[in-house]
């Protein structure tokens, strides 16, 4: 991956803002930007410098992956010793400015993550020449589109997550547990070399089906109803996430028209995907399509996200969002109702946002099958 | 578990910080006080009222897991939520008191979990009378005692992480991939009824284990050398986390040396685990032995952590901590030591602190197993 032109970009997003250095401490962010996996670091990016801070137990993995920034291994937290670093550095600048009136030096940091006692501890250790100043997602908003290589990636991600159903389909049957379910796609995935499991794995059956988020239960799956299937791997980093409904028998006409209504929903949403369409109007495309089936009121959830390095991440693809769609932006489009305390439907696919539309990422079927 | 008591509790611990109510943001906690397992949420904690917000999302989830608290489904964020509903309350509240001449409420947040942005957000949502105030760590400390309850449950997720042990060493073998052997283990634990893993599972082996969080990857295992196995279950919420290193072929002297030299380190600290005594002595006793063999710079990390809903929990095991151990603390102990590019070696068990001492929660033997 470009980490130096990501980087350099940055750079330039740093300059309109007025900020002379930014402290990126979101650890995905930080793998986007120099490429760290592990678990604690810090990266500070100034207009001439990139420097990333971890401690003693990624010594030797930093140096390993981080080959655009320079390493410092510290024997404090790697904020504080980020904090040790500017003192210096910004000294220096400082000097040379010292015709200047302002010899400020502005330092960015993400408002949206870094905890209030954080910042605390930062100014408290900062000299006084250094001012904090909110910066909010500039990271994230440059993860938003993707280029040709991650998509590529995403794509990989997709097609072993989408291998994936099969699995569940051969599992899913009248009295295994939902836990069994799961653990037979988990398998799968480390089989097929996945990292890990995006998310924890949603295998919701009977009247679980109606929770939104019904993590794989020890639950057995009942002799009849729906079973909602949502799960992702990681792969070279980055996530992918489908859903899928199936039905355990035979389902009645009412469930089978709520299924084609969930299903003509999606079809209408990313139908819509397109660049200069605001994820607000993609959101409004499928639940207006739920209204017109009358059963917009089920559908308590946004529409979708963004997947990249993160299964959630930028834009928030729900009602209002303001968010225009551009080519490289990788979105989720899963509309879904749910009757509580009787079952519920998702269906969800992952799209690139294309030059003229969008492409499906998922190549499985959406018809309802029965199992 | 006694969500009520625990409740209880918190609102003396409040009282004593002067706080009027307190705002509870970070997920372990709330599931610690009122239950709730889905991913938005906050509890708001007031002297004579508990009420949970969340979105429609978990509407169902959250009326049957959230026994002890009122909730409320709220069409806005979670944290908005509560703030509406607290500049009604606390409105009442001003009118009670109009007599004293301080009508402000107290409002406690946990500055090391709530964002600038969002405390900025909050902050300007809540009428002035309202004022925020920086609690620190009230629910984490709460949590660090566990009771017998708490501990069965504990008990039995080692217990099954234990297990998993043996599936590691029946797949580990020379020109399998790491990956592959995680893979046996966490379709084990879900057979078993695991919820899920506690972290990524770490397989690190040959000079990979020189790395204190090799996550297990598609490197095989080689003829010969360590190989670090670091992993555990999440068994009715609970968590589990042990490490034992195994040889693959025949250990060298110096290896084998090395060996001893860590499991006399981590013996050592276990021994001097018993109430009234800091954490920093634990971490202490750890370093002390590995300095008698030479050892002492290759141990990179501190020496454990609490552990109950997180893995990683308070307190931190490491040198200079304070915090004194009290009966039915859960903390690990696990010294390792690290040679870059050459080998590591970590042992590791979860024990409780009892009246006189501790108890070692993990079965499993430490003596070099050779594969």
């Amino acid at each position: 991956m470009d980490h130096q032109g990501r980087q350099q970009r940055l750079r330039s997003v740093l300059a309109l803002h007025h900020l002379d250095a930014l402290l990126v401490t979101h650890l995905p962010n930080i793998l986007y930007l120099c490429e760290f996996r592990g678990s604690a670091g810090v990266l500070l990016l100034t207009d001439a410098k990139s420097v990333f801070f971890t401690d003693g137990r990624y010594a030797s993995q930093a140096r390993s992956e981080v080959q655009s920034a320079q390493v410092v291994i510290a024997r404090k937290a790697p904020l504080a010793a980020a904090a040790d670093w500017l003192a210096t550095h910004a000294k220096k600048k400082a000097g040379r400015r010292a015709s200047s009136p302002s010899s400020q030096f502005r330092l960015g940091f993400d408002a949206e993550r870094m905890p209030v006692a954080a910042r605390n501890r930062l100014a408290a250790s900062l000299p006084s020449h250094i001012r904090l100043r909110e910066a909010l997602n500039l990271v994230e908003r440059a993860r938003m589109v993707k280029d040709a290589r991650e998509i590529e990636r995403i794509r990989a991600a997709v097609l072993m997550g989408a291998g994936l159903f099969e699995r569940a389909l051969a599992a899913i049957r009248p009295g295994v547990t939902e836990a069994q379910v799961a653990a037979e796609m988990e398998y799968a995935a480390r089989q097929a070399g996945a990292e890990g499991m995006s998310f924890p794995t949603i295998v919701a059956s009977g009247k679980r089906s109606s929770l939104p988020h019904g993590r794989a239960s020890r639950a057995t799956v009942p002799a009849r109803g729906f079973v909602v299937c949502d799960f992702g791997v990681i792969l070279t980093d980055y996530c992918s996430d489908m859903t899928r409904t199936v039905y355990v028998g035979h389902p009645s006409s009412e469930e089978r028209r709520a299924y084609q209504a969930v299903k003509e929903a999606q079809l209408a949403a990313v139908e819509a995907v397109r660049p200069g369409t605001s994820v607000g109007e993609i959101d409004r495309a499928a639940r207006k399509s739920l209204q017109e089936n009358g059963l917009a009121k089920h559908f308590t959830h946004s529409t979708g996200h963004g997947v990249g390095l993160e299964v959630h991440e930028a834009p928030s693809v729900g009602a209002g969002q303001t968010e225009i769609l551009r080519p490289g932006m990788v979105i989720t489009i899963e509309p879904g109702i749910y009757v509580p305390d009787r079952w519920g439907i998702r269906i969800e696919d992952m799209v690139v946002v294309t030059e003229r539309g969008c492409e499906v990422l998922m190549p499985i079927s959406k018809e309802l099958f029965e199992i």
